[in-house]
């Protein structure tokens, strides 16, 4: 697999309960080393619109013909906002990755969402679609979720946009932007 | 000279004539190639508050020990609102560089600045204060004025930082951001 390959990484902002919506930052990577563009919405926090966010991101940036792939941190942003990664390839023709550091509890996940939501079944249904894959790194293990690339091919496309620690880069640099431009200062990790 | 010696970038987001203020936003990096962190400021369009808000950003991040000098994209941060590199010095104690493609003209300014400012002269001494020095580059040349730094020091931390064309990368991915976040998307050069 070429190392430039050009990889979008999408993050959320961090937010208080005070705020009603919040930001999703988008970076474009070669590989894991240059950065090429930088893609920005809002989203509803607690809604059920990331889906329809990051779509429009993909189909909406110039380069959109170029992307490889796309990382998403974790399942959801925008709290329990979360997104649906087949309808997102389904849409864009683009694989998506998800990536975590733990685990999901899924039991935890379920009691939060059945006290928050009257939809809470729709939304376990979103978070227990596909399969959830562990990927042994170097350092501590990390856990993805794919659609339209097989697990295989993901785990290449992760270590070669990986420089230090196991976050890809266009993650690592999403997350970097949306907390530094939200808060002033970036902190914490993806 | 270490290769990767921290350096902040710094540019300012777009902006129409109705807005009132602008982001600016820093990028800590080291050298050219991994991204520390990302700062955020907001400045007051054609006032004169950039000055102080890049102090602010300086001493406030947590990566203040370790920088090593400080790039800024062009004389203004958010229209006419030109920066005092060298209060930013004195005040920091960190050499700051500002960067800009084409040599400043400075008929042309003075002209704006008489038209539009009743404090033109202020604002047409501070852009003249210090030396403008041309630097060769593979490419083309760039314009650099220093404080707290001779140009020779600052032309070799030019060469770590710059990894394609003749901007430095903390100027090229601040602008990216700025842009991109203020846009929903990056456009244009730094």
């Amino acid at each position: 697999m070429k190392q430039e390959i050009r990889i979008l990484g999408i993050d959320d902002s961090p937010f208080t309960f005070k705020d009603k919506s919040c930001r999703i930052i988008g970076v474009v990577m070669r590989g894991g080393e240059y950065i090429e563009g930088v893609l920005s919405e809002i989203v509803q926090i607690d809604k059920l619109d990331a889906t329809e966010k990051v779509i429009k991101m993909i189909k909406n940036t110039r380069h959109n013909k170029q992307l490889k792939a796309v990382f998403i941190d974790g399942v959801a942003l925008g709290g329990f906002n979360i997104v649906d990664i087949e309808k997102i390839y389904e849409n864009t023709k683009i694989p998506v990755i998800t990536v975590t550091r733990d685990k999901p509890d899924i039991d935890n996940i379920k009691n939060a969402l059945q006290k928050h939501f009257l939809d809470w079944e729709k939304r376990f249904n979103l978070i227990n679609k596909g399969v959830l894959c562990k990927i042994n790194t170097k350092h501590n293990p990390i856990f993805v979720k794919c659609a339209g690339i097989c697990a295989d091919e993901a785990k290449e496309i992760i270590k070669i946009s990986t420089i230090r620690g196991v976050i890809p880069e266009p993650i690592r640099v999403a997350h970097i932007i949306a907390s530094g431009v939200s808060r002033g200062e970036s902190y914490g990790k993806a």
